[in-house]
């Protein structure tokens, strides 16, 4: 899928104090040696340490720099590997870089260190995929996510998962070699209970995944409700400034408003909207119909009414959780609308109940009790497809077909399994994940 | 200046596969310890060692990091100190710092890694301000100014400088101790040429400021000449992109448009102004106006004529260099206009002896060769300082007043020489130097 070869890139953001380069490959040692000048060869040092010295380029220093020395196996790819701290200067980064060029290096592909990594045996698929995810979480239950994913309890579950599958399958395979005798090794009932448990938790899995999608992404919420019932004041009052426009004049929101926020360790992302009602104005329309879009893809809608005011019928499906508010209610004593909250966008009234509303739709009980929680499309595609077959040997155990075929179809869902952690890959799958990455990783 | 204890912050910014966290001071390998779990305890490690485990925060998992482990003195600090490598995400760093305070490291504020290396003596002061140039740096020369800097090169020229002044007032105190038997020891012809020796030291740093400075900070050219002659082709030709709006109709360019472009490791700031004419439209006079400051600062003067048309008359100062361009000289072959480079910026005819023309008037051969050139203002303002009072100490050798005058003239130079390296200091220089660092340098 890559290439060979040493391969460097920078590993570090640039603008900060330091940069940090990363080089990895058989004679990546050797290669930095040849632009290195400190009080030692690095090709003569233990591995795992730190040595001072400079950059030079012939006689012209480039940097004082900090090398850090991993000896295969013992590094992030299972290759030798380097690791350059320099100042934190794009000029000197690229002179670096290019200077490692000239001794035999060559620029890193994106994700092309994981995937060495992952070539290597020391990650599988699924860890190097929360790699990435970990550097993009930014709030407690994403990282948690990535994190469990990255140390491979995750993977445990699934290699667990496949594991009673092969079991199934051999037990299978047992009567096939002896069926000529006609002694069926295998108590039909005993497997039909395996298979069983065995769907069930690829259905957890699968149930997992509308949570664990959320908690990757961001909670999607989208506050509805008729125009000027209040839906950008509580939207500001939500993210604590003045991030919507707001005023009197109803209609004031023409185009959908998305804004996160931090909740108990799970980030919402808020979609203030326009108001939906009958009009002529065409952007308002627009508007409107981007309204019925972000309903449809929120995981919660907040429906808003004035205390005397209808709700606004939206159309939601199961999955989906439906909170209604009552805004303005510091202007009635009122409160007789069941099943909702009253609040006050504008005097700060009610909102902690309805953010802990909010953060009740999404159970991370399991999350951090270090379940496995699906947040991959790619992991969740392939556990539908394992079910479906799953639900096919099913089928074939209570109809009684041949163990041939219904060993075919567990063989499909191991299959399928084995691609979330890579056990089962192609070029193409690998080469689609890594790109994704940045480079340098 | 600063305050004690152990000191964190991200060195490396944020957004790559990897973040540095530094952390520093007395009791900081054991901070980082309890948060690390890894097959040591870090307390227990040689110097200049990475190992690879966790940081935790009791029993959660918050990444899994390498950390190398720096023995006073032998770090950038001269401190114990720590560089985390751990994912580079915000919310992992963030966590991370959190956690350290915790245990009872503090925030750093900007410069103040650099400021505790000055107070340790690792580096002198021209030397921390070098760090920060070298950070910024985007050419050659500036990257080479900076590097001889850092490197101590800089710093040498200035301490041999103070040395020999010192030798001076140590050859005048000397008189003074013996002035009662009326000796006069020193050779008051040898001083004068001492003192003429150093004060034109002091006038070759002085002088190598101009280049020194326009190498920081990139080297200001304006272009200049009547309405629609091809300023802005020129600079979208040299910039080698259509940065500057270009049309036929004169007086298209109503504000100065600034780009920069490395020529031969120089970086010209190019800075296409309006055309200087009579106009009575408000915006373009303040065009006009725009342009007259954008020449007062530049140090080069592109100024442009068509084939058959006049030179606007520009007055520059002794530092500053005119270059007299003929532009469409595609549209001409009557080349007459002495001193006067003929291009087409359209064609492309012209531009590399244009750009050889530009380099010419940055001389680099000091800089290259290693001498030390001064880029920094307040570097120039303490030898400006230094000079006054040398040309007092001469004028009073001269004058044949009496050592005890001379001599308090040779320290007033003395300590200006002194302020570029640190020697001679106060709190409130150290303050505004160290805080225009960023944060974890």
């Amino acid at each position: 899928m890559f290439g060979e070869g040493i391969i460097v890139a920078t590993a570090s953001a640039t603008g900060g104090a330091i940069a940090v380069i990363r080089l990895s490959g058989e004679g990546a040692i050797e290669c930095c040696d040849a632009i290195f000048r400190g009080r030692k060869a690095l090709s003569t040092v233990a591995s795992h340490t730190i040595h001072y010295g400079n950059i030079v380029d012939n006689n012209t220093v480039i940097d004082d720099v900090v090398v850090a020395v991993f000896r295969a196996p013992h590094s992030y790819t299972g290759e030798d590997s380097i690791e350059i701290s320099a100042h934190g200067s794009q000029y000197i980064t690229t002179q670096i870089i290019e200077l490692l060029c000239r001794h035999g290096a060559r620029l890193a592909e994106p994700g092309e260190f994981s995937a060495r990594a992952f070539a290597a045996g020391r990650i599988d698929l699924s860890q190097a995929e929360a790699v990435a995810d970990i550097i993009a979480a930014d709030s407690k239950a994403a990282h948690t996510l990535a994190t469990t994913q990255m140390r491979g309890g995750y993977s445990e579950a699934l290699n667990s998962l496949r594991d009673s599958l092969i079991e199934l399958t051999a037990l299978l395979e047992l009567e096939l070699d002896f069926g000529e005798e006609d002694v069926e090794f295998a108590d039909r009932t005993r497997l039909k209970t395996m298979l069983d448990k065995t769907t069930s938790v690829v259905e957890r899995l699968m149930d997992s995944f509308h949570t664990g999608n959320a908690i990757r992404n961001g909670v999607g919420v989208a506050i509805v409700g008729a125009p000027n019932v209040g839906k950008s004041t509580l939207l500001n009052r939500l993210v604590g400034e003045e991030r919507a426009m707001v005023s009197d004049i109803a209609g004031t929101t023409r185009d959908t408003i998305e804004e996160s926020v931090v909740i108990d360790g799970i980030r919402f992302r808020f979609i203030d909207t326009a108001g939906i009602r009958k009009t002529d104005d065409r952007l308002e329309k627009m508007g409107i119909d981007r309204t019925l879009k972000a309903v449809e893809r929120a995981h919660i809608v907040i429906s808003m009414a004035e205390p005397n005011g209808e709700f606004e019928s939206v159309k939601l499906d199961k999955n989906q959780h439906l909170i209604k508010v009552v805004n303005k209610s510091d202007t009635t004593t009122e409160h007789s609308v069941e099943n909702s909250l009253y609040i006050s966008a504008r005097e700060n009234i009610g909102i902690d109940a309805l953010c802990q509303a909010l953060r009740q739709t999404v159970d991370t009980t399991a999350l951090y009790r270090g379940d496995a929680v699906v947040s991959n499309a790619r992991h969740f595609e392939s556990l539908r497809k394992a079910h479906i077959a799953l639900l096919a040997a099913s089928q074939a155990l209570t109809d009684n077909i041949s163990s041939e075929l219904l060993t075919e179809d567990i063989r499909v869902a191991i299959n399928h399994i084995g691609e979330i952690t890579g056990r089962i890959t192609s070029d193409t799958i690998l080469q689609s994940i890594f790109s994704s990455f940045c480079i340098g990783k």
